[in-house]
């Protein structure tokens, strides 16, 4: 598992080329298509994703491509390049600018290399196993956390939960500082437990393209990230995942997490 | 009622000496209080709260003046500016550019000035009644939206609503597009339904420096707000808001509200 400068340089190569097509896009009109899952897509998801395929093709023809919207390409190298290009596609047609691009870089299974991405305030935050998660070029550090009551926990919506599992995230809110939690915010919530501004994150039924980005970015800032059973995120991961930033707590969250609620 | 340029002008310099004051805490190391209902406030709504009473004090004082932070103090005009420093202290302390500072100007109890101000992204929509808002100086305008199911739907947090309200809440919900909705946001939403991006917000028990400011963003760029029985918001509203972009739909969503959900 050798992850060069090249490497990253082309991650964040992606991720300029894919907030160069979103950012005409932003708050324009646009139409707004509903998928199978109901979720929404618009042409700026495509002409990102299409983007970053143009350019892997031209500089990383052999790696494979997970993306969101175009499927998935084999590649014969066991790195997989991993592409959400709009994360938080509800916030983006709503003009909010929390959403992110995601980009991350597979090697046999596990997420090395990771960008989120927002290109309206042009925020990236790059992590890289081994090495120090950047905010814009800035080491940045997740913050200690001495008691879940302090912490600040957020989620995307508590629509994403099926009603089971919003009875184990409901569970562990209550433990949490009640007038913190966060809603809405995507992949942007996981940027900023990195920098130390956020304590916990909380989701579950994440996709791949979802979720692999963020495991570099949130531990190479000295957080932690897993699933809901405590166990490392990988390219077979269900999806269901904690991040923290002060990994000595992990231990409060998961016994939080496994009991019922109220 | 007049209202003149010169409080528009007033209301725009309150809302420059708020962005000064809370920009160099943004993200910034702060000491996060808790105030007796349990919510956050730190020294940048402190200082941005004190800094518009200043600003008062020079320009405006006989009028009165109802904030956050500070309290209340009568004024001999009929005239009160009530402010909000930042609403949204918890999207603040949690590192999002999505809180915003509130100004309003109240007249006899009609909210007739509204800002929503964004300092980070420097992002600004002005109300004033009879005049077309503005955002960052462009008229904007909210949309039409045909059918409740293909409505966008904000809201802050569910744990900002009493079990009653949630339930209410929850049945218009489920009439909007489910997997449109988005949540956290504060005032930020407000403006989105203003510039034509959300077409709904429904909140309870908001105070008067919560609302009192969206009102005349949103009723300048065309759409509507009210309370939960359809009644205009006034200085003695209860704070249970709606703000619609469209104002054909507020009976479908009135009734809707009216309904238990599930």
């Amino acid at each position: 598992m050798r992850i060069t400068d090249a490497d990253i340089a082309l991650a964040q190569a992606l991720a300029d080329a894919a907030g160069a097509a979103i950012r005409p896009h932003f708050r324009a009109g646009f139409d707004v298509e509903t998928k199978d899952d109901q979720s929404p897509v618009t042409i700026a998801d495509r002409a990102a994703e299409q983007a970053m395929r143009a350019l892997l093709a031209a500089e990383a023809p052999r790696d494979g491509i997970v993306g969101e919207e175009f499927g998935t390409i084999e590649g014969s190298t066991g790195r997989q390049w991993v592409l959400d290009p709009i994360d938080g596609t509800v916030s983006f047609v709503a003009g909010r600018p929390i959403f992110g691009t995601l980009i991350a870089l597979v090697q046999d299974g596990w997420p090395v290399i990771g960008v989120i991405d927002q290109p309206i305030g042009r925020e990236r935050w790059v992590g890289a196993a081994g090495r120090p998660t950047l905010f814009n070029g800035q080491p940045v550090r997740s913050r200690a956390c001495r008691d879940l009551a302090e912490a600040t926990l957020a989620t995307t919506g508590p629509h994403y939960f099926s009603d089971h599992d919003a009875e184990h995230f409901m569970a562990l809110a209550a433990k949490c500082a009640h007038r913190r939690m966060v809603f809405g915010g995507d992949c942007y919530n996981y940027g900023l437990v990195a920098s130390g501004h956020i304590d916990l994150v909380v989701e579950a039924g994440l996709k791949l393209y979802d979720f692999a980005a963020l495991v570099p970015v949130v531990e190479g800032a000295g957080g932690m990230m897993c699933d809901w059973s405590g166990e490392p995120l990988t390219a077979d991961s269900k999806g269901d995942v904690i991040a923290a930033g002060d990994p000595a707590r992990i231990d409060d969250i998961l016994e939080a997490l496994a009991c019922h609620g109220h």
